[in-house]
């Protein structure tokens, strides 16, 4: 079959994939009059009064804004706003799906940081969450930064945190395997996507102590003077400050975490690796080595983007349960705490995991429900 | 009963009016690869070649962001974006409910102009159509002026041309009944609201011939230097340049449309009028006189905008049959034409009117296809 004309009939058919629902009736004049004018003017009122109240009065409890600039979507480099569209719908679709939330894409025919927050600031009173999607590092940092400080509504990039909880999770399980645990580990995460950052950052918070950023370069450390703002704040905790380049910082190794390109990996590099090395080959939608070749050269486990792998990395585990969860209980912003909760349920949910089945499959039941627990008992 | 705290219960209980739904199935791993990565890539590079190609493989089809800064938000005045947030979600469930168009609340935290044609023009690729809702005059006519320029889909403001659409159909059945044609007819348009200049320009593209209007002072006429740029437009069609205030204009009219406050209008200025006068009473909530006492003093027949009244003047008559007409036929902007053409199939659609059944009720089932049908029969 040739599935990406499978995919174009499919698009075509239905044209959108999205679509709205009233939930209220509309059949009578009273309808008309409780729902709208005159009587729609009661809330509206109360909600002028206690903006708080558009919690109890309107979608703001459950509506989520998907914006995203397009800078980085999946692998298809710079594309303009409507052609991203599809996959902002798709999605919506699994926020949807999975976490019974009202998703709108909103593509933005600007990729300047600043137009972007102002645009998010001037449409967020609509909406109860903004999930920033698909925006390139370094702007994506300073955006969810800036918009953090400025709205009064929580702010997330999926595919910064979102990757990050599943890779954290991920890890729990296969350090269970390999029956290793956190501290042990010397962990090498390279690549140029916003999601290699933030799975350093929460690697760090949770448990791992050993642990290098390489960027396209080499080992950043803090005698390096091409470091922007987000790569210097890791700078400090290369504590040897290593300065080796990726075939140097790979014999080092225990855990190797790359969110990169195609092809950059080989069997040398993983044969040089410390016993049982863990792999993340994260590119997409190629990876960086494919998992035969890996397992051949002596991985322990490899992970991937890809769904017709197994152990695939996937943020649908994460967000929906997040999203719920932090709904539910209007969480203000997610916390390191939260998303560490969120990885130890994903990670919990597996009961015997094994070596190809290290986190749940996209399609596990109450995998959300599960995650939305974890993130509502944590105290603030 | 008490009908403020029953929609307050009711919008309680529903909590938000409006939910989102996916079309697609999404059950198995192909369909993940068919509607998401790797296949997703599909339509978004062919929409990358041909821009137009959205329109078959996403919702830009059929998607509708309604776009409020909340100045003109019924008779409620100026009470934050939130607040204003039930009533923007009743309008999209009206566009669901009578056009099967997804329409998305877009509620702004700012009401300077320049700022949201930005805000405007930067989400506008996520849509097939911009709506601006309850923005005041003059801001309104300057916004959409200014985006009609700039983005590549139509802008409507429902505000103006729907209620524009609705009155010129009321009109063309109360003439019917009063056996008189356009030119014969002496019209007074008065009132601050967007609504009022629109009626006064659809009217004269139509057939109106005397027609002045009236501002919150007196009459628009050449003389007056205190104009903004859109009365300005209007001052030549005064063609005599009378320059009466209320009071003496009334009485040279045959028909008074007033959008304005509850209250001003009096018995004795619709004694003062020509025989059988038409009265447009359209303040909200509360007309500008009671149509039972518009009737007492001699009206022939009297319009509101409320439900409870006969002849009500309601927007849902003309927005989702013109939107849904536009969208089907890919019509770039709607034209006079197109306004003309959706007010005389409402009219039409009333096959037998009477002083207290001039134009459609909104239940009428099938009203929106009929709108719909004639704009699309309009040949650019």
């Amino acid at each position: 079959m040739d599935y990406s004309q499978e995919a174009l009939n499919q698009h075509k058919k239905y044209r959108w994939k999205l679509t709205t629902l009233p939930k209220v009736p509309l059949e009578t004049k009273d309808d008309l009059a409780t729902y709208y004018t005159p009587w729609v003017a009661a809330p509206c009122l109360e909600i002028a009064q206690n903006k708080d109240l558009a919690y109890d009065y309107t979608w703001k409890n459950n509506s989520v804004a998907i914006v995203s600039d397009g800078s980085a979507v999946l692998w298809l480099g710079n594309i303009g706003p409507e052609a991203w569209l599809p996959v902002m719908e798709w999605k919506a679709i699994l926020f949807k799906k999975y976490g019974n939330i009202d998703a709108i894409p909103i593509v933005l025919n600007t990729q300047d940081p600043d137009e972007i927050i102002k645009v998010v600031e001037a449409i967020a009173p609509t909406f109860g969450w903004i999930n920033l999607e698909d925006i390139a590092a370094p702007n994506c940092f300073y955006i969810e930064e800036e918009l953090k400080k400025r709205l009064n509504i929580p702010v997330f990039h999926d595919d910064q945190h979102g990757t990050a909880i599943v890779v954290l999770a991920w890890l729990i399980n296969a350090l269970k395997l390999k029956n290793a645990d956190f501290s042990s580990q010397k962990i090498v995460i390279s690549g140029a996507w916003a999601a290699a950052i933030a799975i350093w950052k929460l690697l760090k918070k949770a448990w791992a102590e050993n642990i290098i950023f390489l960027d396209s370069k080499w080992v950043i450390h803090g005698w390096r003077t091409d470091l922007n703002k987000y790569k210097q704040e890791i700078s400090p905790w290369n504590i040897e400050q290593i300065s080796w380049t990726l075939d140097d910082a790979i014999k080092w190794a225990d855990i190797f975490i790359w969110v990169s390109k195609p092809g950059l990996l080989h069997k040398e590099h993983i044969q040089s690796m410390n016993p049982n090395p863990i792999i993340f080959a994260l590119a997409n939608p190629t990876p960086e080595i494919m998992p035969d070749e890996a397992r051949e050269a002596g991985a322990f486990i490899v992970a991937t983007w890809r769904s017709d792998f197994p152990n695939q990395v996937n943020n649908v585990l994460a967000f929906p349960g997040i999203f719920r969860g932090a709904l539910d209980a209007r969480i203000p912003q997610i916390s390191d705490e939260h998303k560490i909760a969120a990885a130890k349920a994903l990670a919990n949910f597996v009961k015997n995991p094994d070596r190809e089945h290290i986190i749940p499959s996209a399609f596990d039941q109450w995998i959300a429900n599960t995650v939305a627990e974890a993130v509502k008992n944590i105290k603030e």
